[in-house]
This record gives structure tokens, sequence and C-alpha cells, in this order.
């Protein structure tokens, strides 16, 4: 079992460690790495080519502006991607949005909302756990942790 | 192993259907349904709620406009979903896409572009291959023919 | 006489302040509450199942990004459902503004502008003035003071 | 128990119908009225001036482009105004949203989807339902045969 | 020669004296008022049903939001009206734009762009100028004047 | 007296005679011309520079996507220009608006709405108008006409 | 001499030969292909590593949704890459345009308007021309032609 | 060989220092300067007319709001015009990129990213690089420091 958690640059760190927060909690094996598609086109295609021979389950790919990295990787490899659009104050990441969820017929990018790195991670965990009832049963002990602290608050 | 498209309303159908043609082609079982978060909250509940029980291992669900019917159903169940913003000519599915994209932190909703139910397909086919070497030996010999088809295309 | 303001999250507590504030200017009884569509689906569904039951004639539901509590509250109770969209960063409030107001034919939330939780307080205080002339004559008095504040403005 | 339906022009005639013919189901009375804020501004002034003593209980607007009909009525009655923003293809309606629902501080607009005049409608019942136990049981009834409709429809 | 210059609220003003230091400049005279479409509208109907009589020219009007003032004036008085959309974080002053500029055909308003009062005050002079050979002399100097900055600026 | 009507191409005259008629309705002398920014920078420039002396009082120009041609011509003529752009299916014209709209400081366009060919002539006519008491009157005849088209809408 | 026209998909023609004919035009010879960077990522990645080495001295790629192939041919070869965004009904095209034109620093990509095809070609030839007087003055030409059109128009 | 760097005011100086930054690096010879489409139209004109004559190569031009510069320049000499919108508040930079980008067909503006001044000096750069093999060269070498930078990034 293990996911990675890929990010064009080191300024998407941040954002990208709320997904690797999650993984942690629920102790799910994961590697971070820089991979950019611009900046290091033959780096991503290798990485995307052998993804399954290195046993990776599920690809997380934080990316802003023209992103480019999730659904490139989705064209070269069936492993599942999940693309995290990246704010930035050009189009409030509108322009990573589109440019990772607006992908043609063939080759699926499952989207999460602007900077929702850890949803990301989350949906990992629940491609996961469709095999894994361990990893089941934390999901629904998560679910019900979000709910009591819902309950809790106090205005 | 099943798969579950869901729609608001058969208006969605002509859409939905591009999923139902992709799960025949690979052979995955599925089941359609319509299931309106707004006219039908109970049966969404039920159905949310049940949806492990039920042997469900991903959920399709398409929806325009005010598009509630994939964040409510991952609210419930962990299982995972993925959701098909619909166009309309409001917002051209912008309305949809940001309905369903924009989950807050804690609940994923995996999101593919405008109308692309075919990849909402591929991309639970994408999971369901994580533990299935020949549904992802199918999806190698997909991205083949795609290929071959761009291949062999004459101008 | 029982209006209810909700909200998804303490950090919407700010915003929805605005309307708390309207409301005890008019002296018109309210409750505040923290209940979520995704984080608390349950309490949502009991919540707005019960509403009418409970004495409550209108509901203020304030939310942000994938704004789904409004429309769902309104899809299980017939009682009034005002909904406030609260402005992020991602889209300037956009995607909670369309998430509110583009409901589905059959399920209507009344919407105002972005953070005017104000506004929906004295919306709420409309309905509840068509059968209350005290109050009705408090709305009059309201805006006779709005147009004396910009009369007496000085420049 | 009375209804106004206002439109700027006849060409909003088709889509404002979507709100009487819901009305007619329900046997709220009502009145149909070309009024512009642009064209016949004292019109305007007149009507929401007496719109109160006239017994009018609720408004409902429709109007597109820089609509400020909604608007400028809710700024001289405080009865309850109920804006339904109207497509146009310069910007798919936006322009009627953003100028219905941005309303200022102090002047409430109740704002449902674009052409969505149908809640408009479901929605001034909602208000009058309040009140009236036997418009509260038909909206019970209006739900359960919008529920039974998605229940019987068949793929 | 009077120009009017309004603004919905004091807090327009910091923007607003963009207007008048050009006038000032101009040597043109001119009078700041406030007028609000929504908390004001009586005065606001005097106001425009006066202001040929009152000896004004032309009219200036910055609003913000659901900005009705430009668009109404215009329908009630002949005289010129020039609006400016003021900024505001919820759409970054789209909504003002939009609901400034899209005016029915029949009733014209000058708009210029988002919190460009001082273009505002330039086509106020423009048009002054029309009949005014010292202003239009003034006009041709200012555009010397802007020239000249330009080329003197050192980088 | 004389306005000119500009267009970039041809294709903008079923447009921009919407701005004639209401000329030719106002017996207001005017000439069409297609100068274009971007295909006859020259001509627009000699046209601009020479339009005071041409007895020019108003520039009304039309133009879609990127839209030079009003902002070039004010920027070279103090004569008031007002902008009118045209509707394209790319970005339902935003483009040509923001291109009109958002001049910088020093440089004013007259605004009016999409493809508000009419609402530009009726500009250049309140312009006009404010010395010519003839034209005034028109003005008012032309505002009671508007009102009574509506009052006497049969729905 | 020699310019690519790349498409990602067949369905691109129609916009592409736009290019093609003002090449044909200008006599330089150019050659279509169709590459997709998502069904044939390969051949995209062999195609821009061997570009420089094949004589290609300009890359024009039009593409559509989420537009990779532009940026990701500029992120692997040094030579020029203009990129064509495709009009689509989902965002008008806008995903398209943000896909391509907002390419992270250090990868350029010549980006033209939605569906200028014309334009890129254009743009090749006016790089062509930085070294070829023949074509340069065919450029003058080119738009002496243009501004003869205009000035020939009659309305 | 001699690129020039335009800019519409020296508030534009900061982002554009990021194209003069990379020409340093490469050794490309440039020049900057101020030059407004709307405060120096002449100078403008005149800069145009004779860019060939003066031995420039590429023009690379940055400007904000109703971003004509560019588009004109390019309607005025065949040199080839490299587009840089700059981003302000009014409209995150939307403004700015489509009056540059949605140029008419026969004008191209090789247009990159919001505030993308280094990817101007870049693609000027690698138009230079089309008939110089030593700058070719040093294209080959920045990508492979980019390429150096990301894979010795440590998390």
């Amino acid at each position: 079992m293990k996911v990675i958690i890929l990010m064009g640059s080191k300024s998407d760190l941040e954002i990208m460690k709320k997904a690797s927060a999650v993984l942690d909690e629920f102790e799910v094996p994961y590697e971070m790495k820089v991979i950019s598609a611009h900046r290091t086109p033959d780096l991503m295609f290798d990485f995307a080519k052998n993804a399954k021979n290195n046993g990776i389950d599920v690809i997380i790919a934080g990316a802003g502006g023209a992103a480019h990295v999730p659904g490139m990787i989705a064209a070269i490899t069936p492993v599942p991607v999940i693309g995290v659009p990246i704010w930035s104050k050009d189009f409030n990441g509108t322009d990573a949005l589109l440019s990772i969820v607006q992908m043609p017929s063939g080759i699926p990018v499952a989207t999460v909302g602007i900077d929702r790195a850890a949803n990301a991670a989350l949906l990992a965990i629940r491609m996961l756990a469709m095999n894994n009832s361990e990893l089941y049963q934390k999901l629904l002990d998560y679910q019900e942790k979000m709910k009591e602290k819902v309950v809790n608050t106090t205005l």
C-alpha cells in the first residue's frame, strides 16, 4: 500500500502537507516528491511509466497555473491520479482547476477543490479502503470524530 | 464488484449513458438509478447509508445546477464518490462544477470535467483495478487502443 | 415566532452575527446553531424534519464553498429557508452563491448577497411581518432611520 | 392573500408563467403586471408605495440585464420581494443575478436561480404557508408528489 | 455649467474624490452628494426629476454591489449620467459594472472602469467641452501634460 | 451637429444599425464608417486627429474581441467617444467590454452594454441635448413613449 | 524553413485549417499532424525531442479543454511553440486558454486568441520573417491588403 | 540582435524587470522604454513604424487593464510582438489578458501568462535562437539548469 504525493515546486509544500498530515493520521505509507511537468518532463515520464511496477497505488499531484502534471501522469499510467489545484492570485485557482478537471474523454483525473490537499488524501484512503476493512473502519471513525467536533462547538 | 451510476433526473440520462457504455466495454457490473438530493432526500440518505452493505464499491453521481447529490452521499458513506457536473445554459456547468468540487475539508468528491461521464467510469475502473490485475490489463489495452486510433487518423 | 440561524462551522460566526444583531434590534427571538451538511448529515436531517414541529418559522443558513446546507434543508422541510453565501478566497464566494441559488425547480432557497447575513435577517423579518403589524411598523421605522442616516451624512 | 408577479417587459412572460402556473396549482390568488424600473419609474414607485395598502403579501419580480426592479421595489416597500434573474446571451444571466442578489445591507431581495420563476412562486407559498396550515399541507403534498415522480422514473 | 457627483454612501468618498480633483483642476463647478437608490429612493427620485431645472448638466454616480443609482437616475431624467462601478471584494467590482452597464435599450448610462472616477470627470468635461472652446483647449493641454509625463519618465 | 458611427468591420453593421435607427428617429445627422484599429491604424489616427476640425461632436465606436478602437480614438481626440462592446461566442462579449471600459486614468470611454448600440445613440443625443432644447424635448417625448408602450402592454 | 501544425484530434481540423490556409498563402512549407498529449504521450515526447533535428522552426499546436500539448512540447524542446485554444461549449474556450497561457516561469507558450489559428500562422511567419526579407515583404503586402479591404467596404 | 521591452507606465517596471533579468542572463541586448498607447499615441505610432528600420527584432510589451499597446504595435509593424498582461485587483488581470490575446484575425500578438514577463523574454530568445545556434545552446542549458534545480530540491 503506497501513496505518492507530488508537487510541481517546493512552494506547494505548505498546501500539500495537508495531504501528508491526513495520511499520517490514517497510518498510510506515502512518499513526497517534487516533479514538474514542465521543468522535468523526462522525470515525470519515467515516474509515471514505472508507477505501477514501483508498487504505487494512488498518485496525488498538486499543481497551480497551467497545471499539467496530474493529467499527463494519468495519460501515461492507469494508476488513479488525484489532482489538487493550487490557488494563485492570477485567477484564484481557476486556471489550475480547469487545467486539471477538464481532461478529454479517456483520461480521468479525480479532481478535488482548490488547495483541498486533505481531501485528496481522504479520497486516496477511500480508494485504498475499498479492499481494506481496517482502513474503512478508520474512515467511519474519522467521520464520527468530525461529527463530534461539530456537535461540541459552543457559540 | 459493483458500480452505481446515479443521476438527479432522467434528463441526465443521455450524458450518464457515456458512463454505462464504458463500464459495459470493460464488463464491469453496474446499476443506474435516479436519486435526487432535493426531491428524494430520504431515499438518498437510505441509499448512501446502505451503500457499503449493499456491496457497492464506487458511486458515480451526475448532477447539474446546485449539484448536491455527490457531496451529500460522500458525507454519509466512505465509499468513493465520483461527481459528474452536468452542463446547462445558465452557467455552462460552472454552477455544477463548483457545487461538486469545492467540498469542505473532510469529505472528498472525485470530480471529473463537465459532462465527462465516460471519465467517471474510467476513474471507477482505475479504482477497481487497484486490486484486479485483469481490469488493470484492460486499462492498458484501452490506452493502447486510444493511441492507435490517434496514430491511424488521416487528415 | 422563532428564527433559526445555522452555520456550517464556527468560522462563519463573525458573518452570521450580523443576522443575530438585526434580529436583536427587532426583538425577534432566534437561536444560533452549528449544523454541517457534510460533517453532520444526520443532525441536519433531524433538524429539518422537525423544524415545523419545533415551532420554527424561518431558517437562515450561512455556508461557504460547496454550500449544500440551505438547499438540503429546503428539500426536507417546507419552512422558508434563507441562504447566505459566505465569501472565501477561492472564488470570492461565487462557489457558495451558485451552490445556494441554483436550486432545481421545486425547492426554493431565498438567497441573499455574499456575506449579507444582515439582509437575511431583514428578509426573515419581512416574512414574519406579513402577519405582524407591529413588526411591519418596525420595518417602516428601520427604513426611515436608514434614510435619515444618509440625509445626515456630511461629506 | 395576494401575490403579484411583475416583469420588465412582455418578453419575460414565457419565463414568468412558470410562476403563475405554480400559484394556479396551489390556488393562490395573484396578478401579473408589466412594470419597468427604467421605462416606467413613476409607476414602479406608485406600485411599491401602495403595495401593502393594496393587500399585497408577496411580490415576485423577474428582470434581466441590469435588473433593478426587484431591488428598487424592496427599497420602497417592506413587503417581501422575490427576484428572478432572467437569462440572456450576454452574460448567461450573471448580470441579472448580480444586479438582484448583491443588494446593500438594509434592503433584502430573496433571490432564486436563473429563470427559476417556479421556485419564486414556491418561495412565496412557503411564506404564505407560515400562517396558513392548509397551504402548508399542500406544500407537503407537493414534496410528496415530486418524490413519487422520481421514484417512478424508469430508465 | 454644473456637474453633480453622487455616491451611495460616504464609504465611496475616497474613490469619488478622484472625480472632484479632476473637476477642480479644470475649474468646473460641481457639487457632491450622498444619495442612495435603496436607502433614500424618494430623494433620488426628487433629485432626478429636478436635475434639469436645477441647472445640472452632467451627473456622475458611483455605486458598488447591486449598483442601481446610475441607471435609475438615467431612467428619470434625460440629463447624461456617468456611472462609476465601485470595487468590492465580493466580485472585484463585476457586480457593480454589470449592474451599471447592462442597461436595457432606451436608457443609457455612460459607464467607466472600476473605480475610474477620474475618467468619469474627464468624460463629463468632454461633454461640456462640446460647446465650450476654453474647456476643449484645457483638454488638449491635459493630454499634452500626460504625454510629457510619460516622455520624461526615467527607468 | 454631427455624430459618427464607426465599426471595425462590416460584420458589426447589423448591431450598429440600431444606433443609426435611433439617430434617424431623432433626426440627428450622422455618418457610418468602417475603421479598424488593427487593419487600418493610419486611417484611425487620421480620423481621430481631424475629428474636431471636421465638425464631429460625438463618436460612437462598436468593436468586438480585443476592442481597441474606442480607447485609441479617445486617446487621440478629446471629442467624447462612446464604446459599444460587440458580442461574440468566445467570451459572450466580456473581452470587448473589458477592452473598452477598463481604460487607464486620463482617457475616458463612455461604455454601454453588450450590443447596446441604440443606447450609444441615445447617450450621444443626451450629450447633444445639453445645449439643444429641441433635442431635449424629444428625449422627454421618447421617455413618454417608452412608458406608454409599457402601460399599454396586455398580457 | 518548416512549420508544424499539431492538433489533439481530427475534430480540431476545421479550426486548424485556418492556419494552413495562411501558410499556403505565404508559401511557407508546413506539415499537419494529430498528436494528443493524453492519448499519445510517447509520440508527443518523441516528436518534441526530435523537433529541432527534424528541421522544424516553429510549432503551432491547437488544443481544447485541459489543453496540455502546447505547454508540454514547449517543456521538451526550445523550438518556439504557438498555442491555439480551441472553443468548446463547457467554458467557451476559457479552460483551453488558461491551460495554455498560464505556463510557469521558464517555459513560454506564445498564445493566440480562441480559435485564432490564422493568427498562429501569421505569428509563425513573423518569426520566420525575422531573417527572411522576402517573407517580411509579404507581411507588409498582407497588411496593405487588409487595409484595402477595409477601405473598400461599402455600407 | 535587439529586443525592446515596453511598458505603459513606470508602475509596471517591477514586473517587466523579470524580462530584462532573463535577457541579461542570456546576454541578449535590449532596451526598456515607457510608451503608453493612450497617453502617447503618437510616440507609439512612430516607434512601431520605425521598429524594423531601427533594427528591432522582437518587441515585448507589458500592459494592464484595457491593454492596447501590444495589439496596436502589432497592427503597425510586422515585427513579432509579445504581450504581457499585468495583474490588477479589478479583474485579476483578466481584462489585460483578454485585451491582448483576443486580437482579430490578421494581427497576432504572442501572449504569455499574467505577469509572466520572464516567459516573454524566453519566448523572444526562442525566436532569436531560430537562427542562432549559440543562443539555442544556451536555451538547452537553461532547461537543464531548471531540471537540476527541481531534482536537487529537498523537502
